[in-house]
């Protein structure tokens, strides 16, 4: 029985996490929920899955949440410290991270200091804390299996394999919404075009991120702290159909891919139970992929329109603080773009500006006061 | 280091390990070699190698090859004395077993008596003993690594897997060289038009086996053996560009796939030396494969000009000694053909009605005198 303390249960991971441990009752078990302000659903969900702790965002919505709940047996906290909380339950093996974007670093710190199996949704926690998180997790014994679908394919084809055998890694790349356009056609690009992912239905965030491709920059250098991969050791191949998932070149030549229908289920399932699977095969609506149905091609990107993942290359290689720094100005872009308040062009546009400009400062990641340093700039750079 | 006892070393296979030998010199060593009657060759491969025992096929060509090898430190032997003698040599961790045909039985199992750990190329070993060989090795201790490219890709993906998360098993068919032909079309096939193989260069038998796609009814009988999966979790997926060798399919829904330029030595190297990989891609003229190049499509075979796949299917069910009387009955159908004594077509037709006449006969497979039994019956039939 794997025990999940799950931290951002309202999002779409979140709620997919817990359609899966109510089909797999016997494999999976929840013992702590966190989410944000979203208290109706949260109690919702605490009402149905009974675990010890549930968790909400702010201090003053913890009274009525208790009275939503209304069980005194499951306690309730809030905030980082709420967090915190949850990621160090000891009730729980497997921590899901699941907090959109920087706000999740918390969470995913404390449960590596506690030596837990995390399953990470959060990239950003790796993006601005890679080094932070990888040294804890070394000191702790903890580990971390990726949710994410490229990185959870890459963990699957190295499994059993050394790392001295990896030639290089193969990120895949929808393309997202604008594959093959030009800087022209990107100039009117609005927030709903924008938003209307060919493959994946996710989060508004990730989705914008996915459209200026800085998704699979975010990728990238997620993929370095995971596998202990320099950033020219990561390759990145558009491969519209999202079927193959990500894929491993070893140096005898050979490759080792991951495929399968885009459908996250089968990324957290893997993340929650690697071994033996999950027979989600079973499941109603899950999509299945058949061989026969479809070719698989890849093709490269243009570098020229499609900047930021050669800017989170850039990032990687100055280090320190600066991946805190780019994922910061990231989140206040494109959270400006999708308040109307900017172009999509500008997102990237000005995430090089704003990494031109924080290139005079030091910053330093090896603390989590030095990564909150870093974010902070990048935020007051774009706010 | 690991130390080869090297079955087979005259042939395709044998001398392409030979050449891994001498390019990785620090991980690989040969200590036994085994040929048939190239006995120049063989020799020359005994004065580069300097192994402790050569074989050859005939005892009446012992003498002749230690005059030619002339080194008395070198020790020889000949026939099936001799192959046991190489597949259970003290010096040796690996065996590779590459003796082409049934021929090659007798030192799989000598090796799988000797709990050695299996480099197998022979697949007839699996194909006409498959029941003894996998009880021998569960009792000795031992292990098989296939070399055949299609389940080296599936042991490949398998690796850090449970059973219980399988689902089934696709084995890729490249075509071979008469993919969607007719039976008009196949009825004034030559020996030359089926022994020009579009992508691999292999020995004639297994040429031949591949245009009639009985090579892979008889991985299909191989596969069932190496990973334990009835005949009906076993899938055919025509791939004509030879890039993807095998795919598993999970539980949940998802693939691994193996993928590389179709070239026999990285099959090998990876079976030899599986973790670290041998770094193969330095060495010249090694096929590499890169993902922008080419798409990857999959495609069905039609089942009824391609009779093959579903003999071995059926001789599966019989089971016991069936599947051997079906490798007897092909070898010699084959050789038949390759001698211009039979046509293209008359190979698998000749196959289906010497199984329907064989299948009177009770025949068993689980000693080494049952399977011979077997064999010999069905050679009887088509001889």
């Amino acid at each position: 029985m794997i025990r999940i303390a799950l931290l951002g249960s309202t999002g779409s991971i979140g709620t997919q996490c817990l359609d899966l441990v109510e089909r797999f009752p016997e494999q999976l078990a929840v013992v702590g929920l966190g989410g944000g302000r979203q208290l109706e659903l949260l109690a919702q969900q605490a009402k149905r899955f009974r675990p010890r702790l549930v968790t909400c965002q702010d201090e003053g919505d913890v009274a009525r949440l208790a009275a939503l709940i209304d069980n005194p047996t499951i306690a309730i906290e809030a905030g980082a410290a709420g967090q915190r909380a949850l990621a160090t339950l000891d009730e729980a093996d497997t921590v899901v991270a699941a907090v959109v974007g920087y706000a999740g670093l918390v969470g995913t710190l404390a449960a590596a200091e506690a030596g837990k199996r995390i399953a990470l949704a959060n990239k950003e926690s790796l993006v601005a804390g890679g080094e932070l998180v990888m040294k804890t997790l070394a000191q702790s014994g903890g580990e971390i299996i990726p949710i994410d679908s490229e990185h959870v394919a890459i963990h699957q084809c190295l499994s059993g394999e050394q790392h001295a055998s990896i030639h290089q890694l193969w990120l895949t790349a929808s393309g997202g919404p604008f594959r093959g356009a030009d800087r022209d056609a990107l100039a009117h690009i609005g927030v709903d075009e924008a938003l209307d992912h060919p493959n994946w239905s996710m989060g508004p965030k990730i989705t914008i991120d996915s459209a200026t491709l800085m998704n699979k920059g975010l990728e990238l250098i997620e993929a370095t702290w995971l596998f202990d991969c320099p950033p020219d050791q990561v390759q990145i191949a558009v491969h519209p159909p999202s079927l193959v998932h990500s894929m491993v070149e070893f140096v005898d030549g050979t490759f080792k891919a991951q495929l399968g229908a885009p459908d996250m289920r089968s990324a957290i399932a893997y993340a929650l139970s690697p071994s033996p699977r999950l027979p989600l095969r079973a499941v109603d609506g899950v999509r299945l992929w058949n061989p026969l149905d479809q070719a698989l091609a890849f093709e490269p990107y243009d570098r020229s329109v499609f900047r930021a993942p050669d800017l989170c290359r850039a990032a990687l290689r100055q280090g320190g603080g600066t991946p805190a720094a780019l994922n910061a100005l990231n989140e206040v872009l494109v959270a400006q773009f999708l308040d109307g308040r900017r172009s999509f062009l500008s997102i990237v546009d000005d995430l090089e500006r704003g990494l031109e400009a924080l290139a005079q400062q030091a910053l330093a990641g090896d603390s989590l006061e030095a990564i909150v340093a870093a974010d902070a700039a990048g935020r007051a750079w774009a706010g």
